[in-house]
């Protein structure tokens, strides 16, 4: 149903039909249906879901709606939904609501639930204790293939996953059942002699990015958390690791692009705040090349005798920093999916290197031949040509290093990316070709 | 196990030790450890892993090791490898092979399997075809929950993942029924009433990203792919799902930054092919410059007047490109993730237009105080920060629209990415700069 169909049954009042289609709809889909209403129909349109799936759509929705939707709420109301929602979801909508809102909120919610939530609002926002849930199965070692379906079918509907289920004793995790494994063994096999104990696990501080390298390196369906003393806090789920994926995909994009990064969504980020977002990196980026403007006023002599020689300027900084922002990023992006690290620096650099002389020569050539073409002056163009390869030599080396240097110093390397490269590399390639003009022309 | 203990235990001839620590591996991790030693030592250990894991260790190999290996197996290990593969794996491993390697292992594969895997080497590289599976689970929906159960025991072990089971009936997809609903539900229930018949699905020849992005939008663990008939064909997991995510984003960032695509990662990837993947690019946008610098030319009088003028290009040009660069990398991300489409476009432009105004006012500011500071020069400080406030605006409307205008001509909005907007606004901010100075100067 588009929203042009739903906003005619609204208006002709067909409530009943309304109803019946949004039942055939998909949470997902319904959540972005709402999205695309003005708030009155979209509450209005929010009580025609029926409340079990209401529920759902609810924790698929932006902060913004959910928090129009929950002032319309009664205490009731706010106490099913919560009931019916994950911990996790229940707990990053909290975390985003005004103060007041949260107060009344958690009110509503039942003591167990309420302790839930607050556990997990603890935990800061880059690590895996934010994104974990606290509804997994959980077995006995002594219990049989038989005695374990019978639990899950108990509780497996309020557990965010089932295909997964973890044996513990005394809180501590002694290993992990796959569901598959319930479903293809006889019924009277002991969960103890089924189990995997060299499983793999997070802890609540570790970075949740590194929890989503491991879903997307093992292909698990869930990874269990554990505290420092070996029992299980939680569990992290593949459609999140996904989620964090492609956040930390999103924001290393934006850093690349001297952007502070977000996780708002484009449209609703405010014209304040993207400006902000942008306007820092902007003014550190504009005052570095003010170097590079004073290291030009120095050769003022040079070009106020061969003007000619200024015209090459903006080719030569393109051509370096598109040179250095390759080997950076392709660098970053090695080092963010874990393909690359520091103890790889020799044989990046040595790579490199070797990259930048082709590089640098079949550049070097293509230019110097446009050059004694259309100006016929082989001199210049030799100068020009051996800029280049200088030029393309350090944007290469330097674009390569600095990356892996940022890591080492715990900084994050996609700052490192195109544009403080370029800053850098402008500075060399101005010296580097007025250096060799004022050789080669006596200047 | 480090590789160090590995090759101490494999001087000192300590097989059954080896045997006994391998056994403990993760099939991911042991992949790992092979790819660490030399092609001798590689195949002895790979042979002392026990043989149901050998199978699954290769699939995640690299294809220079698989081959490495391969060579050494006998007719009889290349059928039972076959056989334990999935054949989404051995597609793919078979289709990176050389044409005499691939002619010598389809012959020692059974028929059945040969044609799963002819079938799967026919879709294009980034179709759903490519990396779908035919291994799934298959219902009737006549079946009652009990017996559903009894086929999941029976053919599980071979299937990719028995958490989704399809409803079939004469190759038609019915619907779709969670192995969770299958386990909390009462044994005699029939499938016809438990599946889900308003499932998501797609279509062989559908862009694989199209699909991953459904498993992100979704949080599905597969998702079935049909054909035009609405017959199953196969299905994609979850796993995929999150390798097709990171490479499609590794491709972006690549090709953002002037680098041709490849899967290949960047160690394993020769001088010569990184060479390749780097100079087209480099070049177009080189010769581009040239545009720029012929601008320039046309002022030579102008800073040969006032040569101070030439150290403020690198500033203008730097920030530009920075501008143009911030706004198109927002637009090419928000395009790839589904959060931004065409129909925004005014949206996109009005949001952009008010962010340059804010972030041009911000920098021009800096920008005048500095040079008034600087140089005591009040007129050339107008000059550059007027130029700065000109070329800040058009920058960032360059930047947001030649994306989305990609995008709707069935471009890669990648390509329209810092270093083409940044050699696009580096000639308008030469023409707005000098225009502007020769005006206020009277050159």
């Amino acid at each position: 149903m588009t929203k042009k169909v739903l906003l005619k049954l609204l208006e002709e009042k067909k409530f009943q039909s309304i109803h019946e289609v949004l039942s055939k709809y998909n949470p997902v889909d319904l959540a972005g249906l709402l999205s695309e209403l003005d708030d009155e129909n979209m509450v209005l349109v929010f009580r025609m879901i029926e409340k079990e799936k209401a529920a759902e759509v609810f924790s698929y929705m932006d902060n913004d709606l959910r928090q129009v939707l929950v002032k319309t709420f009664s205490n009731q109301e706010i106490k099913y939904l919560f009931d019916s929602m994950f911990a996790d979801d229940a707990a990053d909508f909290i975390g985003d609501m005004p103060a007041n809102v949260v107060a009344q909120l958690l009110e509503n919610v039942d003591g167990e639930t309420r302790v839930h939530i607050n556990h997990l609002l603890q935990y800061p926002d880059d690590s895996v204790g934010s994104i974990m849930t606290v509804e997994y199965i959980e077995l006995n070692p002594n219990m049989t293939v038989s005695q374990a379906l019978d639990k899950i079918r108990e509780v497996g509907n309020n557990s965010e996953t089932v295909y997964t289920c973890y044996v513990v004793e005394k809180h501590k995790l002694l290993g992990i059942v796959s569901a598959k494994n319930l479903m293809i063994s006889s019924r009277d096999t002991l969960i103890r002699d089924l189990m995997i104990d060299n499983y793999i696990s997070v802890k609540t501080n570790d970075d949740k990015e590194k929890a989503a390298n491991l879903f997307r390196k093992y292909g698990l369906i869930a990874i269990p958390v554990i505290d420092s003393e070996g029992c299980i806090v939680g569990i992290v789920t593949f459609d999140d690791a996904i989620d964090v994926l492609t956040e930390e995909a999103t924001e290393d994009i934006h850093k690349m692009a001297a952007i502070t990064a977000s996780d708002e969504p484009y449209l609703k980020t405010s014209v304040l705040k993207h400006a902000k977002n942008r306007i820092p990196w902007l003014l550190v980026l504009m005052l570095s090349a003010t170097i590079t403007g004073s290291i030009i006023s120095k050769y003022e002599q040079a070009f106020a005798v061969i003007p000619l020689l200024v015209s090459f300027i903006p080719m030569l900084m393109d051509t370096g920093g598109n040179c250095g922002s390759q080997s950076s990023t392709l660098i970053i992006r090695g080092l963010a999916v874990d393909e690359l690290h520091f103890s790889d620096i020799p044989k990046i650099f040595w790579k490199e290197f070797r990259v930048s002389l082709l590089v640098s020569f079949a550049l070097a050539l293509a230019n110097g031949i446009r050059i004694t073409l259309v100006y016929g002056d082989v001199q210049l163009a030799f100068v020009v040509s051996i800029s280049l390869i200088g030029t393309i030599v350090i944007a290469k080396l330097v674009g390569c290093l600095l990356p892996v240097l940022a890591k080492k110093c715990r900084l994050d390397p996609a700052i490192m990316a195109a544009p403080l490269i370029t800053t850098i590399v402008d500075a060399f390639s101005i010296i580097i070709y007025f250096r060799i003009a004022t050789l080669v022309f006596k200047l």
